[in-house]
């Protein structure tokens, strides 16, 4: 009998942006796989905690804190990076198999929570793909409310023109690329959106989803320097941010 | 006293790809405005039906029908087509303004429903945009599962490889702009991928999330003519077909 694995996509900050199809696999779920990241994000384990609490009808389930393997920190920009990444990936596909193994009896259910959406910046798919070249695991994916969709909702705008792309991005890739056409940017520490234009449209939201949430609209050249200030200040006060914008370039 | 709007995205397929938010938002609704696309498009009205069936606790809302004003068909790369297509939004604002002040008490609740998310590719959000010009509403949005979501979730994949970019864009601009890196390819009615290298990757999913879903995966090289195929043959049997693709371009 196959051990069973959920890949649940809890959403980008709301409780509420779970899906009845989340909420029937949690409910499906023995097991919770929760990554101990080791920083400052006690808030997000309480949240993964507090939908576990609202949502699940039995309190059968019980979390099981993977550690994460230590990671050799190599410069994103360096062609080392893409190694280490690989590496430490192997090293927690590795800690996952195991504990799948001795945590989940054959034809259980264990799960893991993927903060939004799983497949957005995540790498539980790429890791999960690998653990199961070690443990025999059959896996599904439900699908989770994105930071984008949440930055989109809470402005209330459309994410693309009529008919144009939009680029899914990070804040080093748009300080390399510089900005081609409308982006939504994520990833990003650094406030990236100051090497566009002051003509450029953005959209900036903080904490989207959540009590803290922080929105404002704008071009860079009027509202740039109060994001940056606004994000230092909440980042200070929390100890940490999750932050994500749409630039559109002025109109052609 | 100022007329409330939901525009709920309920999710680009499965009905279980609703929210706990839009499940509030639904059962906060006395009215749900749908628009009468006029065509053979009869399953996706019978889906936001059964959606409100299954979902709403009591049943005191009811359904008004917007039609769609007449549309001066213009080819999409012609300078006109801009102006057509604003034209046609603008005819629609008056008519759901006229719709919503009507049938809507000062104070009432009424409803969009939004395939999908409501920011990805949809009109709604412009046209009310435009509403809210001729007739006082306070309307706020609830994100809702795309298509894209449903696609990597159905393939298990990641949308991104690590750090790295993608593009959501359509048909038409893949053909005119060729593949420049990973890109989601939605609104396609002509099997655009048959621009790119053989080589290239392909993830495709028609009617994603319900019971007529179809997945097939491989590169163009391999499996872009079976896909042409089953594209046509169910487009056939069904009268009508929705499928999105992910692209990569072969290792670099
Ligand atoms: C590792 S990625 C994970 C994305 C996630 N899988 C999703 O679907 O949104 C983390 C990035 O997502 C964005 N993000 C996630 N949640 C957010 C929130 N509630 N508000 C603003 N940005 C958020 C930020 O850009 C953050 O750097
Ligand atoms: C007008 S757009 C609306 C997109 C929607 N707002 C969303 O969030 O997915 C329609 C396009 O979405 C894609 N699509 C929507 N639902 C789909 C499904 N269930 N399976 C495959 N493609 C779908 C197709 O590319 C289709 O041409």
């Amino acid at each position: 009998m196959t051990r069973r694995i959920h890949v649940i996509g809890i959403g980008a900050g709301d409780p509420d942006y779970v899906t009845a199809q989340a909420v029937a696999a949690l409910n499906d779920t023995r097991v919770f796989f929760v990554m101990d990241k080791g920083e400052a994000k006690d808030e997000l384990v309480a949240l993964r905690r507090l939908i576990c609490e609202r949502f699940i009808r039995e309190p059968g389930y019980r979390f099981v804190e993977l550690p994460d393997p230590p990671r050799n920190r190599v410069a994103p920009d360096t062609p080392a990076y893409r190694q280490a990444v690989a590496d430490w990936h192997a090293r927690r596909a590795r800690l996952w198999a195991d504990a799948i193994a001795s945590e989940l009896g054959p034809g259980d259910v264990g799960a893991f929570l993927a903060w939004g959406d799983p497949s957005l910046y995540d790498s539980t798919l790429r890791i999960l793909e690998t653990v199961s070249a070690h443990v025999d695991i059959d896996y599904d994916v439900i699908p989770g409310i994105t930071a984008i969709q949440a930055l989109t909702a809470r402005h209330r705008i459309p994410l693309n023109e009529v008919g144009e792309p939009v680029l899914i991005t990070t804040g080093r890739q748009l300080r390399t690329h510089g900005l081609t056409g409308d982006a939504v940017v994520m990833l990003d520490g650094e406030c990236s959106f100051r090497v566009c234009p002051p003509d450029t449209r953005i959209w900036w939201g903080a904490y989207l989803g959540t009590p803290d949430e922080i929105l404002v609209a704008g071009t860079v050249g009027e509202v740039g320097d109060k994001i940056t200030e606004l994000r230092a200040a909440a980042r200070e006060r929390h100890g940490w941010i999750m932050d994500t914008y749409l630039l559109r370039p002025a109109s052609r």
